[in-house]
């Protein structure tokens, strides 16, 4: 029998889930009603007889509703309408990454019934479901991924068109890719919540997004592509999970990726997302697609609604290591771009500063210099501790040479 | 409880999918029983007190399996043991894509339970339970792929280091990434079957591996790279399954592919598999991994296994599109590489055919020529119907300056 399906949210992603629901699977399932913010606005994605109410609870308490999908998005309301709907045992499906990682324990230990929350993380890939079926059992050392199309679009503008950040966050902005605020895009907050929750995923350990290290890309400037071309690399902002022998490192940061790796992130561009998975017994598997966008994340509610209409679920999250430790320190190759006014003894003195915070220097990048009062060059290390990173960084930040603070990010391998 | 699992075949996938569910999925099932060849046989992964037997009946007849898996491959016992296992109304795990291909709706028509095939294409990517959970629904307008790792291991090796085909194959034999005889992989058939799967999985269009047209890599050389580099690509063998209006065009070529495009089929190298999916809600959509070995294949099998035990599985196959029409006559755009004498006279040659041949000419791409009574040049088209591009190289192939039948491969858009 069809089940019978909520929606809290009448938006863009909401109306797609409708639709497709309607149109595709009314013989596995019937949309009982839909909560929206403003009972008046005109929905041209609703058929007639759409029961439209404007109290989430009309939607969640009522007794028919089996399957709650919640399209609000926040993490107040939508947290009271999520929380209740899981205290009455109810199915949900929810897209709400930043509700899922900021109350991950809470949310696992209300579920009674299935959760679904394939579209929470990289809207149109199938990460969740890959991590929950595909690896279950597997021993995955990394999860890392290109998880934001804003940024994403940007990176591989400035990448392309060699324009700096500011006209490039312009032009993402007449687009419609970013927002008037782009905070939470550019600074890696959004990537933070993902990363997350794909940690808890792949490792089973609860990742508290405060607790992450977090750079965006709002400090990268044209000469940074410069030179990671010199490397034979580009630039792209990934969110990081790894594990190293028993300690656990959960990371955003900006990365120096090269042309070669295999995961095939410096040729996703625009809002691509990718992410890629390295485990013991399926080695490196990556995944590609839309990150966002309306169609894309009401497949990915439609195909968790699908899979508790079949009772095709499986548990939403492995059970924690507990011989995982979570460590903020973790170890990388960096790549430091200094802003230098030019004069004698800057190599030597970088060498001191390197030496004195025990960083080993792979190499110094020097583009012919143009402009002798104004030029950049990048230091880049060997795999040494973030610490130890940004102890150095500090360091030159206060030599006489440098113009502003160096610009580090991460060097993938 | 834990659920009784038959597995039948003890060779490498064999005893990689026993290790793994003994060793971390033992409360979930239990190995009842293995069937090999050779009871005298020394297994390192068998534990004390696996039950082996040899004959697959005593595993499939075992009242107490409920799940059997079918990993000893071939099509003739295979078929009596997966047939058999379904009539009994078993679960049944396979990793058979030659079996399935050629008898996919025998097995349909019998399987009144579960049915797993994860690991029949692209071993360790779970690009079936994509097709079937993600992407339930929604219209895919194409599902293309790089699915055979013996062959892009071959082409990205003459990628990188300009060597021709028969030094490859060599060291791919070598390796022990081709076989002594390499015919399934590199005449195509092996993505034949793959691709006759993903049609099905894609469309529900049950194809004939009979019916596909095929053509391998062994006529590639060397110079086909230098001209494919002129053209910013590569080339890749693609199995593709594509829906033109109502027609359903499903093939096996190496296509010349863009570094650019989306689905980052070009940055694919040594044995890496890759399977783009385009639909209307989803966009391009990529999943790239290992294709085979023993623990990725194992994987895709345990996955299956899981979702068995859980309950979790859902349709194998869509309902096919009564609409569509299956034709082997598809348009593309082509490469035509000629190995010619030069002569006077050769592009209005070229040019007459094709125009008789309605194909339309994109580009004639000539390098600087060393060796005038040994020169190759090509020919690009634009989108023509293959049959017509066909046509145009066997009237290329009679003229009197060609040295051999021109080289047709596919290009990419």
């Amino acid at each position: 029998m069809a089940k019978k399906i909520g929606i809290v949210g009448g938006g863009v992603v909401g109306g797609g889930v409708y639709e497709i629901l309607t149109s595709k699977f009314p013989h596995v399932c019937t949309v009982q009603s839909v909560a929206v913010r403003d009972l008046s606005k005109p929905r041209a994605w609703a058929s007639a007889g759409t029961k439209f109410v404007d109290r989430w609870e009309a939607v969640v308490e009522d007794p028919e509703v089996e399957v709650v999908v919640e399209v609000m998005g926040g993490t107040t309301t939508a947290k009271e309408c999520v929380f209740r709907a899981l205290e009455l045992g109810k199915a949900v499906v929810t897209a709400n990454k930043a509700l899922l990682a900021e109350y991950t324990d809470e949310v696992v230990g209300k579920a009674k019934g299935p959760l679904g929350f394939e579209a929470a993380v990289c809207g149109g890939i199938p990460i969740i479901a890959t991590l929950q079926q595909h690896l279950a059992g597997d021993e995955i050392s990394s999860v890392s991924g290109i998880m934001n199309g804003t940024t994403n679009f940007m990176l591989s503008k400035m990448e392309s068109s060699n324009v700096d950040y500011g006209d490039v966050l312009k032009e993402a902005q007449e687009l419609g890719f970013a927002e008037a605020d782009p905070t939470a895009d550019v600074e890696g907050h959004d990537v933070r919540a993902k990363i997350a929750l794909l940690a808890k995923l792949a490792f089973g350990t609860t990742v508290s997004v405060e607790a992450i290290p977090t750079l965006g890309i709002s400090r990268i400037q044209a000469v940074d592509f410069d030179y990671a071309k010199l490397l034979g690399a580009t630039i792209r902002l990934l969110g990081t999970a790894r594990k190293d022998g028993e300690s656990l490192s959960v990371y955003v940061a900006p990365h120096v990726v090269p042309a070669t790796h295999p995961a095939g992130f410096a040729s996703a561009t625009g809002p691509t997302n990718v992410v890629s998975i390295d485990s013991k017994q399926l080695g490196v598997a990556s995944l590609r697609g839309a990150g966002a966008g309306r169609y894309p994340t009401a497949r990915s509610i439609v195909a968790d609604v699908l899979r508790v209409c079949a009772g095709a679920t499986v548990p939403p999250f492995p059970d924690p290591n507990p011989n995982l430790t979570l460590t903020s320190d973790y170890a990388s190759r960096f790549y430091v771009r200094v802003i230098a006014a030019d004069q004698l003894g800057i190599v030597k003195a970088i060498g001191e500063m390197a030496e004195r915070n025990v960083v080993s220097i792979n190499a110094i990048l020097q583009n012919p210099i143009t402009d002798p009062t104004n030029m950049a060059f990048v230091v880049t290390t060997d795999a040494v501790k973030h610490s130890a990173v940004q102890a150095f960084a500090a360091d030159v930040a206060s030599a006489p040479f440098a113009l502003s603070p160096p610009l580090v990010l991460n060097i993938l391998d």
